[in-house]
């Protein structure tokens, strides 16, 4: 890559960054390029040329939160084998990223999820997406518990990521609302509790 | 109410109204005086007339928002007995009006407390206070049902409240994204199953 290239490569993601944040907080229809343009201190001519309009910005937001969650939450579980261990250190990782406030609103595909699930295009799109592949990462380790016996086999592993994924959601609103960490600590003693379901 | 007035508040509530539904699909940020307008075909400064600002009307929605999740939602429930009849009446009469789509986009309260859970304010304010009694509604019917010993006393009535509002705005994100009902049986299915805890 040249210089000129590589420094492009920087701005776009320096932009899609403030981008992904201010999402976070005010949702991705009230993100402006000029809001951004703001908060860097650049003029709005440079967020324009790293992304022309404002979807192009809203979908670089997308895929850079996506990048950050996954180096958060999802790649640190890697150390640990599928199934029960792996669930449990994905779901920890995501209470700890809520609780840290790594995006300043919060889990940034929550807030948007429910801004633009009734609005079909391509935001929706991109977003749905993230959340398919977050689901299915849950539903695969449940499948893996389940077939080592450690997780009963009802509710099925699909409900189960759903029932999860829907506590996490709830922790982050309630989270958001109150300021404080009980919603979190209630959330991991659910999802413990909801595992812990073979009978002995 | 002299004949003025009385058409002073039909036309509020009609502007209420049509906020309502159109922040349920664009969120109470993208909603302005101008699309509420529109919609109705009728001048901007009649919005303005019964809402001067934004926030008046933001505020106006969430009250009607409110007034017509009570009607559908709550009052019915009062036909059954405190506990879990009454818990069941809610939490079903809640998944018909997502299936129904009494809101165009889904739950107007899911979707605009997850937008503004990071911004305080009166708009935040008043969203979370419908919030916090709907939780103590469902709380209330969990508290009888376990003193009548026909749910377990942990998780407690709080933690229960939590689970089953997250499983019923996971059904409502999920059944806006992909506009079909599998969501909302799953979470049905879920909530029977987790609230049929006593042992036999």
């Amino acid at each position: 890559m040249d210089r000129r290239r590589e420094r492009g490569e920087i701005t776009r993601k320096t932009v899609a960054r403030q981008a992904a944040a201010i999402a976070s907080v005010t949702g991705l229809s009230s993100m402006t390029l000029a809001t951004v343009a703001e908060a860097l201190g650049i003029s709005k001519s440079s967020v324009q040329a790293a992304y022309p309009t404002k979807q192009d910005l809203q979908l670089g937001a997308i895929a850079q939160a996506t990048e950050i969650f996954v180096a958060q939450v999802i790649t640190p579980s890697f150390e640990q084998p599928e199934g029960l261990p792996r669930l449990r250190a994905l779901t920890d990782a995501w209470l700890d990223y809520i609780a840290q406030r790594v995006f300043p609103g919060g889990c940034f595909m929550v807030s948007n999820l429910n801004d633009f699930d009734s609005r079909p295009g391509e935001v929706r799109d991109a977003l749905a997406r993230g959340r398919k592949g977050w689901l299915a990462l849950l539903a695969r380790q449940v499948v893996v518990a389940q077939t080592a016996g450690e997780v009963a086999a009802h509710p099925t592993a699909s409900m189960r990521a759903f029932e999860i994924d829907a506590l996490l959601a709830a922790a982050n609103l309630a989270h958001n609302l109150t300021d404080d960490n009980t919603p979190i600590e209630t959330t991991r003693e659910l999802i413990a509790l909801r595992l812990d379901d073979v009978a002995r």
